[in-house]
């Protein structure tokens, strides 16, 4: 069996069965957006890593170097924000082919650093190769209180299923990309995810949001790992799916579904989450009142352990998957 | 100017002016083997992230899965020794190309997690993804009682310079690896370097120790960051470099000078450090004792800038450069 049949999600879990070691009290490891440390004043230090290869996670033809280096730090603030926390310090490893230009790595460099800046992180380190593929790996540090700690494990049978933006306008943003369409609202979405840091800390503050994380491979295949870590299923509701007038209005043009993209895209980086309904519409009104923004209602959390999707009223079947490495070509 | 022209080095330290905030209390980054962060009960986070790539750092013919997943984690616990460090938490990032089998990553585990359990470090999180090339970004938390940090910064003139271990068998293993040798004691040295990590922390609690590090890219190149660090000089005699029986029987076999590997191979992963020459006496055999291996005693810093090398009484021009990714290829 090679790496490609068994995919991404397999090999995470089996390096999880690998690490049989018992964890000291207050440790987390891999499973969620974060690992989990103690630090001091009943607070945790949240540490996430990601990395993006090129021409796997993006090609040089469509994203500049200032975009990249704003996206390779966002990805990782968006850990940090997917489980409540507040960013502090970022490593920064990167393999470089020998002829990049140091102007290339300047502007990387600008804008990495700037969106450090905006959020009170500061680079603390990392290491620079040489390699024939351009690999970026940022590791980020955060810091939360314990009690708000939000996880993917914590979602309730009857929770309802929330974000809190618009969805697959990242994925069509990559398909007009790939299609050198060069100008069009929807690029900004993928190539400079907005952020949700000061909403997943507000989030994290209550206690009728159960479960969160964020969205990075698609609300198809992230909601499934909400459900796993939960033993919960959910039902979905394609029909309140959060499409932006941007992405309608593409999909109409190519005659293609804008759910699709909603659905199995993925890069949008906002928050997913569970909420005790009984709160819902007090939570939602306090979320929408302090941020001027919605908090969308997707579905519900169920007994069981199945993804069930509705649209105009019937079930669905839900073939494809979210966005995995090892299986698909972008 | 391109990257291949600058340097590794060149590009650590353009990274460095980018980073122009003032870092908090308690917080220093870039510049010495780990960062360090603030902990609980007067103790200090050590992090450290260093970065494999295929056809860089190693080839797939000259080591096994099981030596890679073993050397991958050493080679950050080196940098934790380094500092005098005990080792806590590792996150693993693994681009590899597609047509990996499973039994390859399975043995790469293998070596990491051994290695990992030996020194009760917990794998917590980490990333997969696919990619061109096999690339492995390893981050490191160690911790450390702060009034034993030992940083590089900390020589002074007068200082004796040691090290703990040989110098340049691992990189006459390499060479051997290279030329299609694959049974020689050295290739141990080259994929299995040992570790220091318990001299390490023995070490820092010697306040006659100053400046402590890791020779990572061969003592010419790593003596020189010290010096700098430190705002020093240094004589280094070359009669006393520390060379195994091994390493001296195989330079005689090439007609080459074992010195050569000796200052510039790199990757040894012993431990080079300064201490004040009062002290030099009682604490080589007090260490001689304790871990029943010397602490081989290499030259003096001095006041100044330069890096003197004398061999049989003469000074010896040093015209070769440490290791450098950018710049020679293996």
């Amino acid at each position: 069996m090679t790496l490609q049949e068994l995919g991404e999600f397999g090999l995470i879990e089996r390096l999880m069965l690998s690490v049989t070691h018992l964890l000291p009290a207050g440790v987390e490891g891999i499973g969620d957006d974060c690992a989990v440390i103690p630090y001091f004043n009943d607070h945790s230090l949240l540490i996430t890593t990601d990395t993006l290869v090129e021409n796997v996670h993006f090609t040089l033809d469509t994203i500049t170097p200032l975009d990249l280096g704003y996206k390779s730090l966002a990805v990782n603030l968006s850990d940090i924000a997917a489980m409540g926390g507040e960013p502090l310090y970022a490593f920064l490893s990167l393999s470089l082919p020998p002829e990049t230009s140091l102007k290339w790595i300047d502007q990387y460099n600008q804008g990495f650093l700037q969106l450090a800046k905006e959020n009170r992180t500061f680079l603390l380190g990392g290491d620079t190769t040489r390699a024939k593929e351009l690999t970026i790996t940022v590791t980020l540090v955060g810091q939360i209180a314990n009690p708000y700690i939000k996880r993917r494990s914590q979602a309730k049978p009857g929770d309802f299923i929330c974000c809190t933006g618009f969805l697959g306008d990242s994925g069509a943003g990559l398909h007009l990309l790939l299609h050198h369409e060069m100008n069009h609202p929807l690029i900004e979405a993928h190539v400079r995810p907005r952020l949700y840091l000061k909403e997943g800390q507000w989030l994290a503050q209550q206690t009728s949001v159960h479960a969160m994380m964020d969205i990075s491979d698609g609300i198809a295949s992230d909601l499934k790992h909400i459900m796993k870590a939960s033993h919960c299923g959910a039902e979905l509701n394609i029909n309140q799916l959060p499409i932006s007038a941007d992405l309608k209005q593409m999909a109409l043009k190519m005659n293609g579904l804008a759910e699709d993209f909603a659905l199995h895209a993925g890069e949008d980086y906002c928050l997913l989450l569970t909420i005790d309904k009984e709160d819902y519409a007090r939570l939602s009104q306090a979320y929408e009142a302090h941020f001027k923004t919605p908090l969308f209602l997707l579905g519900t959390m169920t007994e069981g352990q199945k993804l069930i999707c509705f649209k105009d009223g019937k079930k669905l079947s839900l073939t494809k998957q979210g966005f995995d490495h090892f299986k698909i070509l972008i």
